[in-house]
């Protein structure tokens, strides 16, 4: 759908400065760490600052931010930040951008500024974020060249905008992360006819989620979670625990009103959902009755069949609540024989066999289980093809740029687009860091991509841990290392005493003296063979490091990291 | 289902020797290291002998093989070692077991035969086994208790055999994994007739696999495999490529055949599945037209359109044929706008996010791309519950022992026993080494179990990979290791030179300098404030080890492995 638009057209060359340029530094052909960038001559507005959790072959890496290096020599061009919800993935990158971006005014819904200042607050040496609280419905006008109307759409997050943006090439529509949810149970219903209406005032480029563009159907309202949920209050016999996420607002409101009806107390438990929960009940987001809610301390007060626990861990996560129950390492809370648990959440792909430990867990302990593949008990914040199809009737936009999904996703979102009307050649696949220079009538690639590395997050480190070190932890953990120190005379050439070595992840030495003693022998008929003096270290070490590598995967068909050190007395 | 039963029931107490033992070294709880054990008085017959691929926490791990320590005690009590089919969770521990065992005697089919044999060739110093191919409808009596007729089952490999066992207790049906096809692609389809009249003779117990007891309907019929698979070949334009497993005979079969119907040349990809090939060819259960296949190098001979290649790596695995292809790294092989890729197998969890990854580099490079969203290109080899349902009608048996499959799975599998008559008293989840004694009438756990530890075979090393060594690789890995040398001398105390720091994995030292001249300041505090004489050295690597790991942790966040040695001169 993109090739062979590389480089400015013939006829329009000379015309670059006068493009809108949209390009993302995170979430085109990814799901997650969403960063999208407009500019128009000096001026930019950034939408999403967000996060990427780290793949299995990035071992000690808490996550991933996108890389501003493009950004920081322009920073002083940035009009805004748009945040457009609350989920990390959106806003989770804000504490450590913020900064480099100089600060910029950054305009987002309630609950969203709500996490922002929470997260925030585990970062106390930084400044406080310029924030604007904006509503669906209100214009923003930032800088010369973009107005911004924000309007509702549904996600598993209250508080989505959705973005319509008037640009000088025309006026774009970007859709957050999206479903239409006719029976929402927070906020309004899908508002078809402001999309319509849109569509009429006429849509130039739509920039739209792509996530669930490979699955059929229509995104599963919360009403029908909802009823699953009751058969599940009806049911139950002992308690009853809702393992979810702590960003699931809607969810929990749901999971009060069902235990409301039913007369059980609620326990929420979970450091980041307690947190959660606190903030939407201050902001009249979650409502809960006097006395529904109790400390988990008073659960020996209430019968079991009258508690309803809410608990993170759906995804089979080492330290949530989840897990250390059915690890029996929760101080307060068990499950037992005749208790019910829920999983209401998607299985992320890579947590399959962490929640399937969960699950075995909980057959074992004789507890009740439910889970998606029984019923819908989780409704997917994702817009699926039919809901695609009827956002792209409705808007008729001209330009379609997918976004927020892997490749796959997004090439099947142009497809999809290729069927309602948007010319093939309008359908816009890009990667992170392509530059998309749109005129009202035409678009292409700039010849230069921006850069947007993986910046990796480990403690406190923010981009130090590269390919280098990450290498090293993948061999570190295939076969372990193996340190060799050999004391040597200088005069004689002599290694003194034995020489030590350190190993772990290679094999277990108290089993293994042979293979040490015969590594050391060898050692030290390595460093005595070599006549040179004065001795050459590099290649001293060079060489045992080859040779006891060698020998040791001979013996063991294993491959330490060898390490030798040569210490000269 | 199980509870309350463990220890001999009063009125049964003294007869635990007239009881027929069944237990299990791996396959109850978990998919595959399929191995069980029944043992009456002084006879042994052991059923299959498989491994279990390592999970996310096991770096460096190849493979994980049953535990017999408590047969080899009894080695000389084992009359015979039954292998069902020819899948590596069936047969894969055989190298690593069967001297162990005392090298019985091993009853198979031809196919299993022959991949046994070829797995044994890669383990040139170890004696040959004793193998006997049966076939489906013969009986063999081995020792004066057992009695088994062999009978076909279907799965995704062909010489798929169940086992009718006449035992002094009753009758056992053992599935083997299966599942029901009235179209199988090679052999029989399903005999229900024989299932039938196995429970006219009466089921005592029915040891029946679990796998896919949680998903509802039938198993996909390969006939509807071949059917959409024809739509692709209608379809398809340039190079077809079918990512595939190497022990898929009958998939490959219909995908040779659909080429030889639409005029392609087939090349096999990938070393495991050529061998795999070769074997099939061999005894006639793969047929390919002469001029058919083609070697890989002739790939320049033929147009795109005329050629289909079957390869390994369709679970996205590192050096598998479809990952180097997408990779550039073939050396024959690449794949252009035009081709077609199939993804013709279901996804394992924990393969999901390399099996994304393939398929976004396939649409980056304009390949069609078919997957099991779109329609079905896999039959899974394994029972979904409508064809539990049947073969419990069918056998009606007396007692229920699910296995292979994940403790809920099991579970699972237990409730649609239930659902079809078996007294709830009489189905009997147990998990590997618990052993299960069985009466004409009763059954129940004994007090003891066996031992069925995960021996962890890593290279040459079968078991010698325990929890420590693990548990180092893992530290390893999340954040590296820091090694400190400090020469010492005796008399004074003073640390001779600047401390060498060894680090990998940690940071990348180049750009800390200043974390490093700062720890080996502290380094050569800690030392030389240390007054004792002699030098207590283990206190004072103690000392090190905590304080340097507190100091690089408030720096960093991050917590290496730190090991300090001190070399006294």
């Amino acid at each position: 759908m993109h090739e062979g638009r590389v480089g400015t057209p013939e006829h329009l060359k000379g015309t670059e400065d006068e493009t809108l340029k949209f390009y993302a530094l995170g979430g085109l052909g990814e799901v997650g760490r969403n960063m999208y960038v407009m500019e128009y001559k000096d001026e930019i507005v950034i939408i999403d600052a967000g996060i990427l959790f780290p793949q299995d072959n990035m071992p000690g890496i808490d996550f991933i931010v996108p890389d501003i290096s493009s950004l920081e020599p322009k920073k002083d061009n940035i009009r805004a930040l748009i945040l457009t919800h609350g989920h990390m993935d959106h806003i989770g990158g804000v504490p450590y951008l913020l900064e480099k971006l100089g600060n910029p005014d950054i305009y987002t819904a309630l609950l969203t500024e709500k996490l922002v200042l929470k997260r925030h607050s585990e970062f106390p040496h930084l400044p406080k974020p310029n924030m604007e609280v904006v509503k669906a419905g209100q214009t923003i006008k930032l800088g010369q060249y973009f107005t911004i109307e924000f309007f509702n759409m549904n996600h598993n997050i209250p508080d989505d905008l959705g973005l319509f943006i008037q640009t000088p090439v025309g006026n774009m529509v970007h859709t957050a992360d999206f479903k239409f949810d006719p029976n929402p149970l927070y906020g309004e219903p899908a508002n078809y006819p402001l999309l319509e209406e849109f569509g009429k005032r006429g849509v130039h480029t739509l920039v739209c989620e792509s996530t669930d563009a490979e699955d059929e159907g229509h995104s599963i309202s919360e009403q029908t979670v909802y009823e699953n949920m009751e058969i599940i209050f009806k049911e139950a016999q002992g308690m009853l625990v809702f393992g979810t996420f702590s960003s699931m607002i809607n969810r929990m409101q749901q999971i009060v009103k069902l235990s409301e009806k039913y007369g059980r107390k609620v326990i929420f438990d979970g450091y980041s959902l307690k947190t959660n929960v606190e903030i939407a009940k201050e902001i009249g987001y979650l409502t809960i009755d006097k006395g529904t809610q109790i400390p988990i301390e008073q659960i020996g007060n209430y019968p079991r069949e009258k508690i309803t626990v809410i608990a993170t861990g759906a995804l089979g996560q080492e330290s949530a609540s989840l897990m250390r129950i059915v690890n029996q390492e929760h101080r307060h809370l068990s499950v037992n024989k005749g208790d019910s648990v829920v999983f209401s959440s998607s299985v992320i792909p890579g947590n399959e066999r962490s929640v399937q430990y969960l699950k075995d867990m909980l057959y074992r302990a004789g507890v009740k289980v439910y889970h998606y593949q029984m019923m819908d008990l989780h409704a997917g914040g994702h817009a699926k093809k039919e809901d695609l199809v009827k956002i792209l009737d409705l808007l008729k936009p001209k330009f379609l740029i997918p976004h927020h999904g892997q490749y796959s996703m997004m090439v099947t979102l142009g497809e999809i687009g290729k069927e309602r009307g948007v010319a093939e050649e309008n359908i816009i696949i890009a990667d992170n860091g392509q530059v998309v220079h749109l005129t009202p009538d035409n678009w292409w690639f700039d010849k230069k991509s921006v850069q947007t590395n993986y910046i990796m997050v480990d403690g406190l480190g923010v981009g130090d841990v590269g390919n280098v070190v990450l290498r090293d932890r993948q061999v570190l953990a295939e076969d372990g290392m193996f340190v060799i120190i050999a004391v040597v005379d200088t005069r004689t050439g002599q290694v003194r005493q034995s020489p030590d070595i350190i190993s772990r992840g290679f094999v277990y030495l108290k089993e293994q003296k042979d293979l040490l003693s015969l590594t050391r022998k060898k050692i030290r008929q390595i460093v005595e063979s070599e006549k040179a003096r004065p001795l050459n270290i590099q290649y001293l070490k060079d060489n045992i490091r080859d040779e006891i590598g060698r020998f040791l995967f001979q013996r063991t068909e294993r491959r330490p990291m060898v390490l030798p050190v040569i210490i000269e007395v």
